[in-house]
């Protein structure tokens, strides 16, 4: 196998702008900082695989402009093979995410060209060059038949889905593990309770396991006919953008390696919790020894 | 005389975020347009005078970073001779400005690095080159000084002043032409009623005209004695930022070319409110002739 993990889906820049001041709207404050950083789902998930030594690579688009080179550019700064990347005419997917550490709170405004996404090719010897598939939602016609391609492979099919959109529904039945937001699957189901939500998920894809996160309030697993709960760890954020992403990647490295489930989940939690004390989703990636450090203090 | 106008003070970068929902702290909103586009008072004024035709130059810094080569290219876009622009380490001057169509607010958020802005060295040739030197309070040091050598030439100073900084006041003195937004004036004179202010600050500097800017309000200006408001004209803004930079580089465009001072206020007023029909401070930037249409409709 080339590659560890293939992921499909939006890369993105995200401009961080910290706040120290209450943000106020009307108003012209300055901001104690300014990053600007990779950012998008699948992109921080794969960041953070590779991160962890594992070899990766992402299919995709951005758009003909400035922020279109630098967030190709940053793909390939953290490992990521950017070969099967496409660049298309239209702006590319950018964020200004408003930080305010010591707040558990953080803004986010995104705009990207919807025509950009839009026929992304099907790189269907890349995906059979993998181990697992990565999705999340924004590309759903190429991501039925990546998904499709990867299962007849045998391979793994992980999609991280944070909104009902368009075709998102059709995928489902099509992924092994289906890891998504605790808002995702209120939208899917029509249950309040993460923990329930989990539950409906599972038994309307009984093959499948699906993780419900909750933030500081830990996962929810459903799995086998079974559902457990996996606390949050501890810690002080700084900013918790892209915990969910660094849960995902996480996830998938541990199950690629073997880890049971139950274990695996830990793994990505303590991942995601690390991830929180750095700024952007990939302030802070932690290696596999720092992960592994957290779950296991000496 | 080789330029009419040089300024000195802060060139930015401002990405420009437009939303057509009410936003929302801690949300994560799609944005309708997202604009990149060269900011910062003085700039901003002297691409207005550039617009109308006028030969302009700046002086200051930008940081050694990726927004400083955008800064830089975009001064040079709209016609600014940038020869005496130092690029210092350090991340340039950025915002995000957050802008609400249709309602007449806009949030702004942004960033320096003040380091950037330190020890910009005094152009003594160039300000001796030209008729009018244009300052903000950003770099009050070698302000001085240059507010100092034109005065020696006999040349006009104007100063645009937002917020009372670290020896703003001790500029005021040196400058002909003292044009404040309402919230310095403010500030600088603890008297609330902008036209109270106004006459403050010109019994406080006789030989000094003072204006006093007011957004929709118009603006009051106090000269030789005499006090008097001029009305903003009526539009429908779509975007404000700006609007005061405008203001400044117009009046001095009229003042160049010896209009009268009522008439170069209604100059002044209508090239700024032709700016707010655009967004950011420089979508919209009139050239003379629009301007005239604006002040006598055919
Ligand atoms: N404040 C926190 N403290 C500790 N761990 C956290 C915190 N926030 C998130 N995590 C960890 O990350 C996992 C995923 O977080 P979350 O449910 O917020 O993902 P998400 O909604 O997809 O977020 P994002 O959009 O930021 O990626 C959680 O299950 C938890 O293990
Ligand atoms: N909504 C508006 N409609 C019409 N004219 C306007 C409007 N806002 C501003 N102006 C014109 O522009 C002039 C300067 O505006 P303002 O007082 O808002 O400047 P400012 O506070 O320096 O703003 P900025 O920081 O955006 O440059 C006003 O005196 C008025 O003539």
């Amino acid at each position: 196998m080339r590659y560890d993990v293939v992921g499909l889906g939006i890369a993105s820049l995200d401009l961080i702008g910290v706040t120290e001041e209450q943000p106020l709207f009307g108003a012209k404050q300055s901001l104690t900082g300014w990053h600007e950083m990779g950012g998008g789902p699948v992109a921080t998930a794969l960041a953070t695989l590779a991160r962890m030594g594992a070899r990766v690579a992402m299919t995709g688009a951005v758009g003909n402009d400035g922020y279109g080179q630098r967030i190709l550019a940053d793909l390939q700064t953290v490992g990521i093979d950017t070969q099967a990347m496409h660049v298309r005419p239209g702006t590319s997917h950018v964020s200004f995410v408003l930080a305010e550490p010591g707040r558990d709170r953080r803004t986010v405004w995104w705009h990207n060209d919807p025509t950009v996404l839009e026929q992304v090719p099907l790189e269907h010897e890349l995906i059979r060059s993998a181990r697992a598939l990565l999705i999340d939602t924004h590309m759903p016609q190429v991501a039925l038949h990546a998904a499709r391609t990867m299962q007849a492979t045998g391979g793994l099919v992980m999609i991280d889905a944070e909104r009902v959109r368009e075709h998102t529904l059709e995928l489902l039945p099509l992924c092994n593990l289906i890891v998504v937001s605790a808002e995702f699957a209120r939208q899917a189901t029509g249950v309040v309770e993460p923990w329930e939500a989990a539950r409906v998920l599972h038994s309307r894809y009984e093959e499948q396991l699906v993780i419900v996160t909750c933030g500081a309030e830990g996962s929810w697993c459903a799995n086998k006919g079974e559902l457990f709960h996996t606390p949050a760890f501890e810690i002080e954020p700084l900013d918790t953008t892209g915990a969910g992403d660094v849960f995902h990647g996480a996830l998938l490295y541990a199950l690629l390696r073997d880890d049971p489930i139950r274990l695996a989940i830990r793994f990505a939690s303590a991942a995601a919790a690390l991830s929180c004390q750095g700024l952007g989703g990939r302030g802070n990636l932690p290696t596999v020894s720092e992960v592994e450090a957290l779950l296991e203090p000496a």
